[in-house]
């Protein structure tokens, strides 16, 4: 998506061990017309394909989920990262491993969310060792319901998680592929 | 917002301790249309004030803001829980203390996204005690920002947040007001 790559180049910043700083549109200020712009790319992208729910985890998912779930004119859930009163007892759990943290935790929803009959798109900013999307895979098997894609916004291309997602069979498609930032130069795929 | 009451109606389901849950259309699960019809009125309501950023916390405020902010035409920032390598250092912060977690905590904003020239609105899915909004707030006194408004979707008037935040002086618009749930009865303020 050459718009969004436009902007990554101009107020994208590298920091040290891979970190790419997007914070300016995508995860702390959020760039309504591009994040509108996002959405629709991605439900151009999966039209064909029947979704019935957008999933995405909290937190910096859902405000593109929420574009993708607008153009597909369907719900978005966002799997929760803690118990809360909020939340009912009866959920779908899956387990994701984070890196940045160095810790395991759990993401929930609730068994009033998701069912057997939908299909799933899997929708989050960024693709590095592919934890999350796992632990959102999980959540949709034990529901056993249909994943039919995952749209990630940033893939970095030179961590895991693509071939990972990709060696399981499932229709992966990135915005933009980072396959290096050596030196504060990013450098996207072709 | 006779739309909102009619779902709050609908689906809202009334817990132990004044506990509201509208998880199927604005915290877990998301009704797009809905959020986006409430992003308009939020709109309407704050147009002529010269908003030029809208203001959240993370996690339920996202998907309502990001609507606001789309009709407004200004950028959306939602202020962090949690400290993280994507977060810069620079940062301002507000204390909220939760009631339904019994502790404080900490929220932050990146001074990138906050000026003294800001005019901000702060949109949130709920006002209960109000603590969120003073933490907010804190974060934009401390920007030397202007506070123009607060935009809520349900307000508990059987709490003290509507009034805590009106005593200040504060510009505050909820879509809906609920005045009592005795009995699993919700009760609307005309």
């Amino acid at each position: 998506m050459e718009l969004l790559k436009k902007k990554i180049l101009e107020v994208g910043r590298v920091e040290g061990e891979g970190i790419l700083k997007v914070d300016s549109f995508l995860n702390h200020q959020l760039d309504i017309p591009l994040l509108n712009a996002m959405g629709k790319e991605f439900a151009k992208r999966f039209k064909s394909m029947g979704i019935t729910k957008v999933l995405t985890a909290e937190v910096s998912g859902i405000a593109i989920a929420v574009f993708v779930g607008q153009y597909l004119e369907v719900p978005v859930v966002f799997a929760k990262k803690t118990l809360s009163k909020n939340l009912d007892r009866e959920t779908y759990e899956g387990e994701v491993y984070s890196y940045t943290k160095g810790m395991k935790y759990k993401i929930r929803v609730s068994k009033r969310y998701l069912f057997k009959e939908d299909k799933v798109l899997i929708i989050d900013d960024f693709l590095a060792e592919g934890q999350a999307i796992l632990g959102l895979k999980e959540i949709i098997d034990e529901a056993h319901a249909e994943l039919m894609g995952v749209g990630i916004v940033i893939e970095k291309g030179f961590q895991q998680g693509g071939k990972i997602v990709r060696d399981l069979g499932i229709n992966l498609k990135s915005l933009v592929i980072v396959d290096s930032m050596k030196e504060g130069k990013i450098i996207f795929r072709e």
